[in-house]
């Protein structure tokens, strides 16, 4: 194994001083294991944390900021953070009007923050969650009961954000993160495996000649392995499994993720095989995005996420943002 | 091999297939090998032209758009575009007041680019060339007469957009772009070689226990190779070599660049290194890019590049951007 880390310790508060070096608009405590804005929380403004394990940069540090989230909660690598971040942010952000939590559906992640949302409601401060789960891949994994939660919640960390930038209340902030949820599917495929800085080695074995049809995020199995293929044939496999779920129409969302190690040129091509396949189902994508936004580590694969967009979603996407990663508008 | 292509002869237009459809302010001619703004050149600006071989994306295509380049022509994979997409390319964006070549010093580069230059002059556009060699690693390459041209391309472009919108002459705009390349050093460390989609196998040979130093981002060699070492240490040899060539001081523009495979929670972990040895030199970073801005595929690895700024250097830094790679303030 070779990385640019110093120790597989400290990789992820390493980061997070890098993070912190890097953005004045941004407040990170390494200790605690937290970034949110610089600005102290609007009163009036729902407030959005999220969080997970480390290595899907960048999900979910690299959304904090105008229009998207207030604050994240890195765990370590693929580990969900304890409930003190998670009460630690929720507190730090509430400003009267409640907060949004932000939870993809994995096992942990689902336990340490309903437990954080109890004790801050004990304290007086109004929770309401959104689960995402959007991968079609597979009912349940390794590390989920149910779906896993991929990239909608990218869709869902920018649309309810800049709903919460208007002074929607609570519930309808809630209520529009689930909605947007609900309109979104994903498929992932794996062409490597991820390696972990602390195991040193690959996650799994995947041979030379194959690919894991519906990986998850943290390289745990899809479906089924097939012989490597051209991207128009992966596109489809994808797609299909999209399309089978929930019918494509009408306008879309459409996001082509990198898994960390695969080159823009190739994501690109996967997105111009997705196109093709959404324009012959008669629907159209009305706005994407191309490029590593919910990564596996150094994982080389992609991952595809639809949105059936409404008017309002649009709107919302559409309204500044200003994080790391997402930044338009302002 | 496993990449998400279709074929390795159709690399380079599948990719842009995927960007005309991916960015409808962008007017992608896949027959050509060029890509443009959408909207018409305006009467009295500078128009920019880049291009290269392809690979190195999101370079050049990905930072089209209002505020930086005009037009980009790719070559194919690490091969220098022809004269005749940059002939193409320099007359569509030409807007009467001439237009600015941002060429990288490769043989190739310089050779076409130069051949442009004298048959678009030929024919009454006005075309001025920014050579752009920041790379200290080595004096002469295996594609180079003189230093190479890496990281320090995206200040240029972005310097040199901004300075062009405000409708300076082809002559300042020509000079602030040579002047952002005479402050910047670039030094790119190799994890493990890329793997070009014609060739199917490794670049070069790296033992697993072992780095690249001084790494050319088509993979050609650097000074040296050493043992893989913690992150703290390659990035101070990094810096030893921008700082031996040309002191740090002063407020500086730094980017920490991924190579292509390098997840993004390694590269902040680089950057906190960066900020610490400039810190310790008594200089420091007022501007940063942390992420896959000139890429060598899927080679793993970063490089540093540090630009000496001066306050309207800073100011056309922050001026606003609107293209797929790079966007703020609008």
């Amino acid at each position: 194994m070779k990385k640019l880390i110093n120790h597989a310790d400290s990789v992820v508060s390493d980061a997070l001083t890098g993070m912190a070096a890097a953005h004045e608009d941004l407040r990170v405590d390494v200790a605690a294991g937290m970034v949110r804005r610089a600005t102290p929380p609007r009163a009036g403004k729902v407030g959005l944390v999220s969080g997970g394990g480390s290595g899907h940069e960048p999900l979910h540090t690299g959304f904090v900021g105008y229009g998207m989230l207030d604050a994240a909660c890195p765990g370590e690598i693929f580990t969900s953070p304890a409930p003190d971040p998670i009460i630690t942010a929720t507190k730090a952000v509430d400003a009267g009007a409640g907060v949004l939590h932000v939870v993809k559906n994995y096992t942990g992640d689902v336990l340490n923050f309903e437990m954080a949302a109890e004790l801050c409601a004990d304290e007086g401060v109004r929770v309401l969650p959104v689960l995402v789960d959007d991968d079609v891949a597979v009912q349940d994994s390794l590390y989920t009961a149910g779906r896993r939660g991929t990239g909608a919640t990218v869709f869902v960390e920018k649309i309810a954000g800049a709903l919460a930038e208007s002074d929607a209340p609570l519930e309808r902030v809630a209520a529009t993160a689930a909605e947007v949820n609900a309109r979104s599917r994903s498929f992932g495929i794996a062409l490597t495996s991820c390696t972990t800085p602390a195991a040193g080695k690959p996650t799994f074995d995947l041979p030379g000649s194959e690919v894991e049809l519906g990986i998850g995020i943290h390289g745990e199995p899809g479906r089924s392995r097939a012989g490597a293929a051209p991207a128009r044939e992966l596109a489809a496999i994808a797609m299909d499994a999209i399309h089978g779920d929930q019918p494509l129409a009408g306008d879309l969302l459409v996001m082509v993720n990198g898994m960390g190690g695969t080159p823009l040129i190739e994501l690109y091509i996967v997105f111009a095989e997705v196109e093709a396949y959404i324009r012959g189902r008669g629907a159209r994508i009305v706005r994407s995005l191309v490029g590593n936004y919910v990564t596996s580590l150094d994982m080389q694969g992609f991952s595809v996420t639809v949105c059936h967009l409404s008017d309002e979603l649009t709107g919302l996407w559409d309204a500044p943002v200003h994080t790391p990663a997402l930044r338009w508008g302002r």
